[in-house]
């Protein structure tokens, strides 16, 4: 099954190697083959390769990443992991629905990225603004953080099951925008507000929201276009309105002088 | 939910005490507490305790057990881990199908085991024995060996996610035989047809395929009863037409020595 290729596993500033071997080792026993490595603490490493146990094919072909962005870039759905249940309003998936939706948006040819975040603490708020859905594997609520690696075993597992499962691909109607062109919107987004004094520059929280929002609908890229001459629109108009004001006033000015 | 209770996990002679603590980790993550160590090469050990991380509750709880027989005497339902679909034709479970059974039985009452065997070699054909099913997890054809830790997560995850799902449970009519009970019969069997004269000594193939047969149909105690008493009746039946069979052979022998 091809298009598994299209689905990645990205593991955020590992601090134990060995958990990016056993991590290779789980995804190759589920037919996936394309780790990315954000920030590792320590890799290549002796232990890594032990543990993968025969997955070294993946540690070799790894790519080691320096930030998120670069790691994602590409990709039109990006789920990232999360062993608390967040309290901001996020779409949520569990792993067997993750695994479905990997397989499917996979299968129509779509770049799909699953987040893990470092052993003790997770992702970030930040990383997580550059997910599309969170997914939470359903565990005993009072143990409830799972190993990174255990963590990467049941949802590779849960992809592995959705491909064996996989229906023939439906066409996708337009191309999806991918997380460089979503973040040069919310860039945009955010400047053009500002631009516009609706937000200062430290509101992250409304940032945030918004993000959700987008993130949520999935833009095409025809749409991206357009969402994006929106704020060009706005901007001229607040142009245009600043611009009407100031013409106002120099004849006010004007008009005053001349008295 | 506390029919999990009445499900446990068996791991035989586990070589790296680094996956006991990996298996009690992820067992206590999908909420399950017995974990049952069948001639563990290593243990206690601190890299059980290591790994483990928070679980090991679980270590110092855990059973220790000379044989698998000792481990498994009172459960009615066992499942074995098995890599390889084996050439017999075992009833076969996937690791979802494993964890709907686990759940539903264990919620009617019964003693449920599911057993992994050693890291390099798994279970021998004798601990399959002891099995109504094989479960097997679906993997890649290429790279099937998963780590025993990993595949006791992915396990223990699907009876986490069946019995969040479970419905209330149903009444049993009967109670089913416990592994010493069917245990008891085949010796029984096993004596009782080499006196017959069915079958000799070393017949392992042809005990294996009754036992797979029995243990399919899962005899409740009563019917056990039933089966003990047929092998009693065919050993008396024996008995008598050997003691018949005497009596003509001294009546001949009188004959003919009062000739």
């Amino acid at each position: 099954m091809n298009f598994v290729s299209n689905i990645r596993v990205v593991m955020i500033e590992t601090s134990h190697p060995g958990n990016i071997g056993a991590a290779a080792r789980a995804m190759k026993n589920m037919s996936l083959h394309r780790l990315v490595l954000v920030n590792p603490k320590q890799f290549p490493a002796e232990e890594a390769t032990a543990r993968a146990s025969g997955a070294d094919d993946l540690l070799a072909t790894a790519r080691v990443c320096a930030s998120l962005d670069e790691a994602v870039a590409d990709c039109q759905l990006v789920i990232g992991a999360s062993a608390r249940l967040r309290s901001v309003e996020w779409p949520q998936l569990d792993a067997r629905e993750c695994g479905q939706k990997a397989v499917a948006e996979a299968q129509a040819g779509l770049q799909v990225a699953v987040l893990f975040g470092r052993e003790h603490s997770g992702l970030t708020n930040e990383e997580l603004d550059r997910c599309h859905y969170l997914m939470h594997i359903p565990t005993n609520p009072h143990f409830q953080s799972l190993n990174v690696a255990a963590a990467i075993q049941v949802v590779t597992y849960e992809i592995q099951m959705a491909s064996l499962a996989a229906q023939p691909a439906e066409a996708v109607d337009e191309e999806l925008a991918d997380v460089a062109r979503m973040e040069g919107y919310f860039q945009n987004l955010q400047v053009t507000m500002q631009e516009l004094g609706f937000m200062d520059e430290s509101n992250v929280k409304l940032m945030r929201r918004l993000r959700r929002l987008y993130q949520r609908a999935r833009p095409s890229l025809t749409e991206l276009d357009i969402l994006h001459g929106i704020l060009s629109a706005a901007k001229g108009k607040k142009y245009q309105w600043m611009k009407d004001r100031l013409d106002l006033l120099n004849k006010e000015v004007d008009h005053i002088t001349k008295k």
